[in-house]
């Protein structure tokens, strides 16, 4: 396992880490404080209320973070724990980022930052960006690499979001324009041009096995589970939220569905691919964000979750075979056919849901809240009430262009800057291969000084 | 891994899964509409609270049923992909059917049928039976086989919920009686009518190796935390409810020592069991379901905790074993001993307790609340005023009764309906077996083309 | 498989269990019941929203104890089945141990005992330090140890907190000196005195393997993520909780960047230790506990979730081998690097927090419950209002020496008692082997009776 590989700058990860480390503190000793604590002890009471309203549903979303998508990336069979460890550093490491920029940006008040557990989750939310973008370029980058997206990545998004939400008014209250579209073709953007136009080779630990596939099933359920807390987080308590719930149930369990109808008519054998069902069953839950929290009928979360899904199996099968061998686009994971092309059709899908709905009835059941936590949604509303439903209609394709467009750029120049040479890219040979980065015991060849024949038989039993 | 099996319908499944989505689409889209939004901010807040107080409970439960149950049957080595989907496409292909029997049955005011969170539960709480029931069979049948099962069994289930809750007045919060007494005895009719007379030989690859115990003992795990949501979530917020939480965590807390306990003694050299461990652990959590928010005294739930335990690991011992060669019965996950008996159990405890508690002291801490949802606990509660706490006990009994009789009867015929050939059983030589449904790469022969002998070596170590 | 060991009382794990859980039974049936129901529908009320405050965090806990500990136990590649049993049987066993300890020395009202869910949760607190203690033993000790461990750890643990808490009134909401010092220096007590001054070589199957550390990964994460409902379970309700949920957030985050650097800093070629990363992401919530819900800026949340990873990886860097070296001290799992190190820190951490924070203004914010759920709070705001911000200080410094006194001690007494022959330790040829205490299925050498070559192909690869 000693394998020899060229030095490199192996200290750029922890000293650049660190380094972060230190300003973060600098930044939080002097800017940021709690919120002040409820003078009222009427106040407390409902501050506690609202703790719990949201509590549950933040550690649903640390769980499908944490857990599901890490396992969901375990799908390469020696890659495991840094699929896993990658995905947990970058999302702390983007978290603790957003926050410093969120304070810069948003929260001065009497130039103090006030921290709570609703920016927290703010914070999160920009994260996932960087989580998702990756998957693109996964097992041949290194943590180095994978930090300067991030550090990239979070800024723009921060930036996208407050033109699409606040700007344009765009309703997207669980993220499939802001947070699907936007981190999809950012990601797309960043493996185009770190990779440029030759055309990855098919490598032999890319291949997923039964228990590597099962382990990603696992996070894929993970994620299925909590995927109505994602997206009803930042509804108005209320109807809006049960609407939002509801509506991602139905999304997801037609997905579920629909991802095998069409995985099994797609092979000529009928067998199902692990790769659809690990990412079709998920689309419903992409696609249904921009209208979860809509008056829409719950027929249209079910056709919406189906064509999602449709659309997903599609693309794995079709499209992107095609971009790779067209514009040698590598998109490891597929995260356009699970966060482009669904949430493509989610932003359609919500630009058709405000023309069919009339305004007057729909009005009073929208609602939403800008993930920037500031009163946005009366800005939305505002807008709406003053440019009518085509306007709006119109506003959410604007949004969707706008975030294709800024991600798309940003990508670009993000993977440029990757192909800088010290940040340690991975050797085509030790792609996707955890003894790169983590210190593995060799155990396969002797069971050590104390084994006996007997324990040698027994550990090649249990190697089964 | 390209072996040849005879070719078969294997368009039947996406065509009929297809068509059956489409027909949902149809009905949702004619008939269901969300509950109208609370036209009052009293309400709306109100709305709020009662949202919090079931999502949290709602999303427990998805976790049991999706990751829980899914990774408790990756018991079987090769089978691991195919468990954890067939498990997920049945929980939503039996929702979605439940809800549109439900709509149809239950709940048309003004020619609308209204969709919320708990009639959702309810529709889940149907798939459980379901996931339950194909236990039984697991490995030997198609995912085609499985949606007949599912097609069946959902209103069956409909019927004698209603029967068993509505019309006999049974108390039976927890589903102990209506939920998996009726789903055993349900598949254990299809395992018999499906297998017939014939002893099925034990297949080289239905014995599990430790490291799918491994995940299967996770699985249990997860079911063994969240159990209590599962048995708590339809009961009246408040004593009842915090009563049938303790009593849940006593009685499954009782059942994890105990299955240690017997699976010890029963072997000769004092060895635990993993299959004991699996199914005996959550022993007391099928039980206590049916007595769960009456006003029992602590030391029955550990009691019944205990006793389920016991029964379910003797019944791995000797009644497995004895209904297999005596009657040709295939229990492929025990579910006999899982659901069967310790449901038996349960609902004679709930005889039992209902005749102790002194009738006008208990009474006014008994409470439930239908899973139908209605004011069916009125109706019990008032059945029972008329009855006497000996009638009420006698239709304990007699609600056993009934799901026993209905789920063998239509399980029998159900499985009848399982041997039509073109359901596409898997061939013996295929059962438990992935690549008989997965598009499985083959990776062990060669590294690949780009392999080199070092990477060979590296595999190789790896594979341990 | 069958390998053949001496006999040992192999009865004795099954007999005193079951012995106990009959007397607890006993216990339970003479003793024990529920509180009382609410009378008036007001209070119902408001134990209903008592419930919905406290249940999802008991939940959460839940997991983390039963799932993410039990995989977290699981880097050893073949003991775990073993590792993940005995966690769960220890947890049920002190729980319900800790039951009955703390309803004989606390709860006599009236004669009876009352339980309810904050009962539960004080004592599955008690169990945690069992969990943590035999963490130092792991692999090399039998279930009859283990459970001598737990009888005897829980009334120590007990009475230790009512010391520290009760008499002393050391503020200590997230049990970081009563829960982690104390279990700490209690198993490596137990660990000095079982092992005594032989060196314990290296085992060949204590070395772990990818899959393996990929398991307990999993496990570090879900431990990571439900952490903050540990700490804050016991806060007042509102802002103190808020505030112990947003630091232990900090603090995690940054212990999760610190240790990727630190570990990748130590090792010459910049790789991880899994075991590092395993560790050192949780030490920040281990050393936030004492502080959790005290008026800190959130800087020192990070900074000492910072400070606190970097203990712990550096303890198992140098201290661990040193401890081995210089006074032949066994800790399997490093516990003294996660619970001990970060422990003392988070310990000492409180005593300059309340020394920094100028008296009047902290005063207001500061909240406890004390886990013993009295009045302690009430005793120690008092104690620290006549003592003064010094005196206060110095008490959390004194509660430290006295937890670490105590359990030092009873741990080498406890350690001692478990040389007993009759306890059943393994044998060195057969430590961390599952074989030993589970049936495990022989499945290597032949595909079985019905196997055909093609099957024998096919389970080949599938052992990938």
């Amino acid at each position: 396992m000693a394998v020899p590989h060229p030095t490199r700058p192996r200290r750029l990860l922890p000293l650049s880490l660190g380094l972060f480390q230190g300003a973060l503190l600098l930044f939080f000793a002097v800017f940021v404080t709690y919120d002040k604590p409820s003078a009222q002890a009427e106040d407390a009471n409902l501050a506690a209320n609202q703790l719990y309203g949201i509590f549950p549903l933040f550690q649903d979303i640390q769980v499908m973070l944490v857990v599901g998508l890490g396992l969901l990336l375990t799908f390469l069979p020696h890659y495991g724990l840094s699929a896993l460890t990658h995905n947990f550093l970058l999302l702390n490491f983007s978290t603790q980022w957003a926050l410093v920029l969120q304070g810069l940006l948003h929260r001065f008040h009497h130039s103090q930052v006030h921290l709570d557990l609703h920016n927290f989750l703010i914070a999160e939310f920009a994260a996932v960006t960087v989580l998702i973008s990756v998957g693109a370029v996964l097992g041949r980058t290194s943590p180095c690499q994978l930090l300067v997206v991030a550090a990239c990545e979070v800024p723009v998004y921060l930036a996208s979001e407050w033109v699409i939400i606040t700007n344009l008014g765009v309703l997207d209250v669980g993220g499939t324009i802001t947070i699907h579209v936007f981190s999809c073709y950012f990601g797309l953007g960043v493996s185009k041009a770190l990779f440029g136009v030759v055309q990855q080779p098919v490598h032999p630990k890319e291949i997923p096995i039964p228990r590597s596939d099962l382990m990603s099933l696992v996070g894929t359920l993970i994620l299925w589970v909590f995927w109505p807390s994602f997206v009803a987080v930042l509804c108005q308590p209320g109807d809006a939220q049960h609407r939002a719930i509801l509506n991602t149930l139905l999304a997801m369990s037609a997905s579920a569905v629909t991802t095998v109808v069409v995985s099994s008519l797609l092979e000529s054998d009928g067998k199902l691919s692990p790769g659809h069902l690990q990412n079709g069953s998920l689309a419903g839950g992409v696609a249904i964000g921009a209208v979860a929290d809509m008056a829409v009928p719950p027929v249209a979360a079910l056709a919406l979750g189906s064509l999602s899904a449709v659309a997903c199996v599609l693309g794995f099968k079709f499209l992107t075979p095609l971009l790779a061998r067209k514009l040698t686009l590598q998109d490891q994971c597929g995260i356009h056919n699970l966060h482009g092309l669904p949430g493509i059709l989610g932003a359609v899908a919500s630009a058709v849901a405000i023309l069919v709905a009339s305004k007057d009835t729909s009005r009073s059941h929208f609602s939403q809240v800008s993930p920037a936590g500031g009163n946005a949604s009366e800005v939305a509303w505002g807008q709406w009430g003053d440019r009518g439903a085509g306007g709006q209609a119109l506003c959410q394709v604007a949004g969707l262009v706008v975030a294709i467009g800024i991600s798309l750029l940003a990508g670009l120049l993000t993977g440029a800057a990757l192909r800088l040479p010290y940040l340690a890219p991975p050797p085509e040979r030790l792609c996707f291969d955890d003894s790169l980065y983590f210190k593995i015991q060799d155990q396969a060849e002797s069971p050590g000084p104390g084994g006996t024949d007997e324990e040698g038989a027994l550990a090649l039993t249990e190697r089964v």
